[in-house]
């Protein structure tokens, strides 16, 4: 079993579209054991319960990067969520993982990006490329390295930009292939058909 | 009629996609009046002549951006290939525009690129691509401005990577994309259903 620690601080419909697929058997062989927000108020919290999974909320407290992720460490132990056995699946995560923490889960978190990375990375893809006028942009799952969504790509699916689109309507069009391409990707590491060479990712 | 100059320096395999494009009256409205070739080596001074369209070597002996562009200010009034009428068509043209020549023909120059811009400009995108390890490519039309493949946006197509892709045979896949993609953005252009805002390219 793969057992899986999803990440998020806010609505959470990524997380709500991986639960469904555990929960529907489209993505089996794997657990989630925990749902855990930097934010009380995420609406996410809700989903979880809604499907009998862990909660915890981890505020931040002003605390710094690896003193926070220190507290996360101790949160994914409790759940046994560990680099062995486990997969950190960050779902609108807004914080930033530190170094040392991304060294202890290497090549065991996984990121989704609202756009066809390289292009544009960090905040507001969205916006960012409707700004660009690419009329192709779409949505990204990676491993997550030290940089920001600059790891190793494991799937992209692209989606038309249209004149017409706002942020709002382009972030909807790629929101909902994010909720088919999370699940997949999980789906792909609980079955080990994942092979990383360098910057590849490769299906085996 | 819009009077194209196709700008070369290779083999020419965009130039006979539109060529044949005018040839089989998919691509209407339109009149190759030269092409143009920085190197007299180039495989597609013969696919031009195969259509009958004029052409003309241009070589550099040494001159700089400005005094090489003068010379292809001259050539496309011999041709009569204005900003009023014309449209400037470079394919897989090696040379860089001066700003000066850009300036005069202002959104009347096209180029293809193949990747997804903003990603992987500049020389050997596919390369690049691969380096990287996007899942998707592809290939974008743009106008081009004073930077290195950072104009407004006109047309682009997304092309899947493989996992065994060599630069060759993805090169090829996009290259199969490319010459679709340059006849129906000549044709948009021919028709003046592309109107320009800012970095935005709409069809009207």
């Amino acid at each position: 079993m793969l057992r899986l620690a999803i990440l998020i601080s806010g609505r959470g419909s990524n997380l709500r579209s991986i639960l469904q697929a555990i929960k529907t058997r489209r993505l089996v062989g794997v657990e989630a054991r925990v749902v855990i927000s930097n934010n009380a108020q995420a609406g996410g919290i809700a989903i979880a319960k809604k499907f009998n999974v862990a909660t915890e909320i981890l505020t931040p407290s002003g605390l710094g990067g690896w003193s926070f992720d220190k507290k996360l460490l101790s949160l994914l132990e409790k759940y046994t969520v560990l680099p062995s056995n486990g997969l950190i699946c960050l779902a609108g995560y807004m914080r930033i993982l530190s170094p040392k923490f991304v060294e202890r889960y290497k090549m065991r978190i996984v990121n989704i990006h609202p756009s066809l990375l390289p292009s544009f990375p960090g905040l507001h893809a969205q916006k960012q490329a409707l700004e660009y006028g690419v009329k192709v942009s779409g949505c990204t799952i990676h491993f997550v390295n030290e940089g920001v969504d600059s790891g190793t790509i494991l799937l992209q699916q692209p989606v038309r930009v249209m004149d017409r689109d706002s942020e709002e309507t382009l972030s909807k069009r790629i929101l909902a292939q994010e909720h088919k391409l999370y699940p997949r990707a999980i789906k792909l590491i609980a079955e080990k058909r994942i092979e990383v060479k360098g910057r590849k990712a490769m299906l085996i």
